[in-house]
């Protein structure tokens, strides 16, 4: 028998402006009587994330350009929240449905660039990404190894829809420490055969089982650690190794 | 601070066809001296299903299409296997950079119809995926609840990649006893604000969750259980509720 725990801590107060998302973390392993070990990943919730570092848009003090206006008549949307997807966004990848998939500054696509107008407090308010949620990821990692001298890893996650399947799952958008894709080509399987294309989408798969504490409905559990998992330490990890390239991509 | 277990079986047998995945399990069970709880998620890889279950095609019988033979040409795979992936399919969805996408007669879409060439321990057979995976799933769903008279779900996991993202992560293909979708539609944010459209895909997370342990490149923890996780009991579950429908799908 083996294990892997997934650990949610319960005591994150609600997160605002200015907050030290790694003193948040740090305060509530102690008050839980959590003690981080060597190999820990820290997987935390973009929201808060977003919410600590201000990028929150206040929406009446965006100016809706005249094709967010057609966009959100046709999509039966706010048209302050279709502005401010559009600037979050590259391009438009597909639209319809009710739905407006874009590719997001760092090259994520996803929904709605990841505007959010849940858990903010105020309707007219929205989260959008973190600018650089590596970097994120990489600064909160720094201040709790430091603090602790343990040797661990951060992963933001973000909740996304996905095509040909329904339903959110839980992905990886910041890493840091760890590699976010396992490659096993060349290992050999349970007979010694040789396997040919499995690069494992580790942080993405880290990201769905934190997920499986988070929840959403609420942000109550916005921390997650999952201790016992192999990975890869890799001090320049990017989770935009986790974005298909677009001349591979099948669907695109 | 709460938990939840992702616990690996490490003594599973190496499975053939005709043995009895639920006794395999109740064995291992036995001697890793693990015992099941109420809410308990048994995930098994669809590889011992299918080799269990006799979904194995020895390609020395395979009688390959002309149109097999042009599409194994320009995609330089073995004409017997896409002559496999082919019979396997409702369609192809996707063709390109070495890869066959196709519906599988399932309705599942994914690489190769499921068709896998590793862990058979014979280079000349393939496994395809069980006939009727939810089913595979309530057969031993039902016999472990008769025998520990605990109260579990069942699901078989596959490993799949994905459109938008790199790497490959964990599938529910069959479910049973566990609703695999978690509908949040009318739950209330943090603040009291109504989530809008936040439906789960439970079951895929678990099955992400469970990839963890499973590991890929060889087949020695094939059964996994995850303890802790809240999910709808469901006597008459199907993983295809996780199949986007296809006039729904922008990337279709």
């Amino acid at each position: 028998m083996k294990e892997i725990r997934i650990i949610g801590l319960t005591t994150i107060p609600i997160v605002r402006m200015g907050d030290d998302i790694a003193e948040l973390i740090l305060d509530a392993l102690n008050r839980e009587n959590v003690a981080l070990c060597d190999g820990d990943v820290i997987l935390i919730a973009q929201s808060i994330v977003s919410k600590a570092e201000g990028a929150i848009i206040d929406l009446q003090n965006v100016k809706v350009s005249p094709f967010a206006r057609r966009i959100a008549e046709r999509l039966n949307k706010d048209p302050r929240i279709v502005e401010v997807i559009l600037q979050e966004s590259n391009e438009i990848v597909r639209m319809g449905q009710g739905h407006i998939i874009t590719e997001t500054k760092h090259g994520f696509v996803c929904a709605n660039s990841g505007v959010d107008r849940s858990n903010v407090g105020n309707k007219e308010k929205v989260t959008t990404l973190p600018k650089d949620p590596d970097l994120s990821a990489q600064r909160i990692r720094e201040k709790i190894m430091k603090k602790t001298r343990k040797k661990i890893a951060v992963i933001i996650t973000d909740t996304t829809g996905r095509p040909l399947r329904v339903g959110v799952i839980g992905s990886a958008i910041g890493v840091a420490g760890i590699d976010p894709l396992l490659d096993k080509r060349g290992s050999e399987d349970l007979f010694g055969y040789k396997l040919r294309a499995t690069i494992i989408a580790l942080a993405d798969e880290l990201a769905s089982a934190a997920m499986l504490m988070m929840g959403e409905a609420n942000e109550r559990i916005p921390v997650v650690i999952i201790r016992g998992v192999n990975y890869k330490v890799d001090e320049n990890a990017s989770a935009k190794k986790l974005i298909m390239p677009r001349e591979k991509d099948l669907f695109r």
